[in-house]
């Protein structure tokens, strides 16, 4: 390898070859002996590579290591022709004695960081600091010693890839390749930040989405406690505690549901009216605008989250004890009133239509729930993918927007619902969903009227 | 690059190598301005490229590419060594002032069309018409800005290639592979039609299994409207509208459900008669059958979806205010008439017993369904795939037939059921289902007599 | 490719850019005309390979290829430059006489076995042993026809290889991905029995799995039935048989599924303490232990679907004939009584809490069997994979306990519950998921004291 470092022309054609072919005959070392330098040991002894792993005490492991040499870090840094440090970044200054015997080798830095580093420099690049005359390459970090040790069989990962020597890097890129992963070049090594940030990150793209969905739920459940708890309790002192934990619920989860649905398609409503407003689609969004672009898939999910535990919860209302009381009691009144026939037939076609059009809402929300699983999302292509989340997610806003509607129906214009002064909660649920359909027609009538 | 493109022994090593050594410092160029531009020029400089795009006005345009020169188009031509073409197809002609500056360079064609052409030429075939001295690869019009931009990393996309010239593919495969896509060779500029169709079909493959479902959807729910409103309005002046959207609905989806698994199962049954008629397997199945066989799994995921649908109406079913009302009525009734037990042994048994059976076969399509995720298939054996696909298919069958049976019971036999003479839902659904079932049968004992 | 074959510094160089450039100019020949080798020459004809097909009578199915040409064995063999070899094991030997023609070329061994085979020599040994003077690479076999035939497009397939031939092995990789497929290189010729294995094994995971979740089932099945369909007959000469395919059935899921949870997360539990009585943590695991680790995935799908089977059979309650009676006749004796209100808030809440305590541990699992999914679990960084599995696995198993907990609330300290002496059910299944959760409790303190 080390000639292949040798920048000239026909020389290394020829020993870059002279490494492919040779790769097995390669003699890899790992410097390190925890479970990453295990895994690896046995991937790459699987891939037909000689494998030395450099240990502090090497006498101490030897159990550990049945297929492969254990030798002491120094031998390991001579016989190797390219090199994974897989020691802890804090002790690559105990390795600097192996310097002679790793210039012009390739170092491959396997290091995560503790937390998340806004600033550098990156364990690979302090690594490149300590032996200038190697080149190091940032890599594996984000693959774990599991993936390692069962293949990587189980679906394709890849391996980000950084340096600042390009031969060093495609000789890497190389054995990636060769364990069956599939590199990804992310360019010099001042990458290796980012790639090093990337296995500590904690659900970033669902931050903003949780946290609205968790102001959203907690208003709702307040405001409905206060329609159906308090109300009743102060005006008629009827405890109704026993709504907190099913019925609150059960009302507030599909009023999320449908203001984090029409969430998702606010912003393309308003991305349209700017367009239009500014006249060109070559204009940056603003910053804010485009950070909520790109999360709408997952307010999305959340939606769909909210909007199948209201299904639950729904179906659950008829097996609660209090439900069977109520009808019992119900039973009682009937009999002593002696009303053979008590079928309202509003309330009845009132029950079946809003439930239909919910489980239809429910139906779609679930197809593009199944298409934003990554593995289906890549089967489709473009227009198929506009289609679903669009035309078919419009579709789903409209059936949840009828749904509420329809339940809502002529309790709207009923004082009664009218609590403490305050409407009922459908009524707020409404406006930002209308908002966004009728959006959607006006943006569709201008843009047609622009065309002709 | 213009020397790889020279024919010859020991001269196109070199440079194949020089290529492959120098790829970062290969400048690529891209005409054109748009999204698509942005994001591409964006992902090779983040690869390590150096990029330059080419503008027909370039300072209009300057904030958008902040990190890549932008310059004229003849210029980016100039100083490219291999170009990307992102202008629409109808303005190709008026680049043709560039055909000095591209001659004897890879051009990559990344453009779609507007609809589904049967006939060529395809826009590649186009741009090497007017660019003769240039090697047109056609490729990445399958893959958006969007996951340009965000980079290859959720979910491994690949990118379909093809060309007349193997040398200007092979150096575009590379940067593919750079780029973190998986490049699928397919072949010759003469498929850079099918390549440009893809994109534009609309689930192609869900057509027949749709249709279907619909059909046999307005057909039963127009039986089954028949049978249970529009008979008891004719014969008792009853008005059983309220039927309509749930509990019509609820009858009609097990029937399609039914018969559409059945439709899975059919066509093996068929080819399998046929092989044994014809008595080899080495002959071609009827188009329609092939067509048939290949859309297996959308009609599964259709019949899936209409037990799912089944399954939730049902459980809806005692939420409603009307069974809320009819039981209500139903116990004045029983008070009425003074009767303290309405027990009835083999009503209670016939229904726990179909529901069991039903919940069965709904927890064995599940399994179907699930498995039959791309990222779930993808683990599976041939073995494991058959196992799941055809003996607990065969079985969710069985139990769907069954959970059918149990339902119909002792009714089949009633001439109540047999309103206006037509026969009970229930019987012209099981007509399906049974004859694969026994066909089936039959089947596996001709191939073992065979075998005998 | 004979050339390639002969070892040689520059020599070797130079003729394996001939074969990358002329790839498309190589021959591949393919012996035999099954299913396989018919999907498997249109694969390559579609990606710009010329194809000869090598068959025992070539008149007989021309009409199978007509896009490549079919000719007899020995044509085949001599034409071709790497040869696939499609015909079945047991007729390798008809194949000798092609050994002059075949000397030098690499043969793709691309069989399968018919049973796991312990101890070789596996087909593509065999092969090798007959065909000395050729290279053998044993590959294809984990690939169906039918992958082949449609393309790799829908999800990328990986291609497992191994020979003892490097560059055979190379010229093989480099086709493999010209197909679209990803080649993962699993060493040399001796892994081939682990390959031919691989496509005939049964879901080898989920025997353990799947036995402990069906054991369970029928002990707590046994014990439930004892309970409450043979104790109410022999104490009260009742009979409860309608009990036995829903309600019983009802009670025992969600006992197999909380104990099967308690599973999942008992195994690591384990380790740790294991780790912390040893005082380090790089020894070895016992095997049990350690087959029990890399099992919680499938314990945890297990107990998903016992809990989702739950969930729906509770949901089913209400709908069923005998609730429906129980309730007229309830309401029949609440009339009789003269009792207007039936109402216990005690039940009312007991059962308003427990059913939101097992939504909420419905929900989590699902989150947790979604995340599994192998391409959402390869979207998730490390630190979010330990933060579901871990984190909202344990929040998980709290729920499904505390469940457990509100439903036997006081009915653990009622003499009635004890029927035949036994403890009521719910006792039992606590046990567990009680001592898992402890034990992880204490685990955390001792760690942390360690630490201080």
């Amino acid at each position: 390898l080390e000639d292949i470092l040798i920048t000239g022309g026909q020389k290394d054609a020829d020993n870059l070859f002279t490494f492919s072919r040779n790769c097995y005959a390669l003699v890899i070392g790992i410097l390190g002996t925890g479970d990453f330098s295990r895994s690896l040991a046995r991937r790459l002894v699987a891939c037909g590579c000689r494998v030395v792993v450099g240990s502090r005490t090497p006498s101490r492991f030897v159990a550990l290591f049945p297929e492969e040499a254990e030798v002491t870090h120094m031998e390991a840094a001579n016989q190797a022709d390219l090199v994974f440090v897989a020691v802890y970044p804090e002790h690559y200054s105990t390795l600097v004695h192996l310097k002679p015997a790793l210039a012009g080798k390739a170092l491959v830095d396997v290091s995560n960081g503790l937390q998340i580093k806004q600033e550098g420099p990156s364990n690979a690049q302090q690594l490149a600091d300590l032996f200038p005359e190697s080149s190091v390459v940032k890599g594996f970090n984000t693959t774990s010693a599991w993936t390692l040790q069962a293949g990587p069989r189980d679906g394709s990962r890849q391996v980000l890839l950084c340096s600042d020597d390009q031969m060093a890097k495609s000789s890497v890129m190389q054995l990636c390749r060769r364990m069956g992963f599939i590199p990804v070049d992310m360019g010099l090594l001042s990458s290796s930040l980012e790639i090093e940030n990337l296995p500590l990150y904690l659900f970033p793209s669902w931050r903003t989405p949780i946290i609205c969905t968790l102001a959203l739920f907690i208003f709702f459940y307040l405001y409905n406690s206060v329609h159906e708890v308090l109300h009743p309790y102060i005006t008629g002192g009827k405890n109704k505690l026993y709504k907190l934990p099913i019925e609150i619920v059960n009302v507030t989860f599909p009023s999320v549901a449908l203001v984090m649905l029409a969430l998702v398609y606010l912003p393309g409503v308003i991305a349209a009216f700017l367009q239009l407003w500014r006249g060109t689609k070559y204009t940056r969004f603003p910053d804010w605008l485009d950070h909520w672009l790109t999360r709408r898939k997952q307010f999305g999910l959340c939606s769909f989250l909210c909007a199948a535990l209201h299904a639950v919860y729904s179906l659950c209302l008829p097996m609660r004890k209090s439900a069977r009381f109520q009808l019992l009691n119900k039973a009682f009144e009937q009999v002593k009133a002696g009303n053979a026939d008590s079928w309202v037939e509003a309330d009845v076609w009132r029950m079946e239509l809003y439930l239909s059009v919910g489980i239809m809402a429910l139906g779609l929300l679930s197809l593009l729930a199944v298409t934003s699983l990554p593995s289906v999302a890549n089967t489709v292509n473009w227009r198929e993918f506009t289609f679903i989340q669009s035309t078919l997610g419009y579709c789903a806003l409209f059936m949840g927007t009828l749904h509420t509607l329809i339940f809502g129906w002529d309790r709207a214009f009923l004082a009664a619902q009218y609590h403490f002064g305050l409407p009922p909660t459908f009524l707020l649920v409404l406006i930002l969903p209308l908002t966004v359909l009728l959006s959607r027609l006006k943006c569709r009538y201008l843009i047609m009227h622009q065309i002709m």
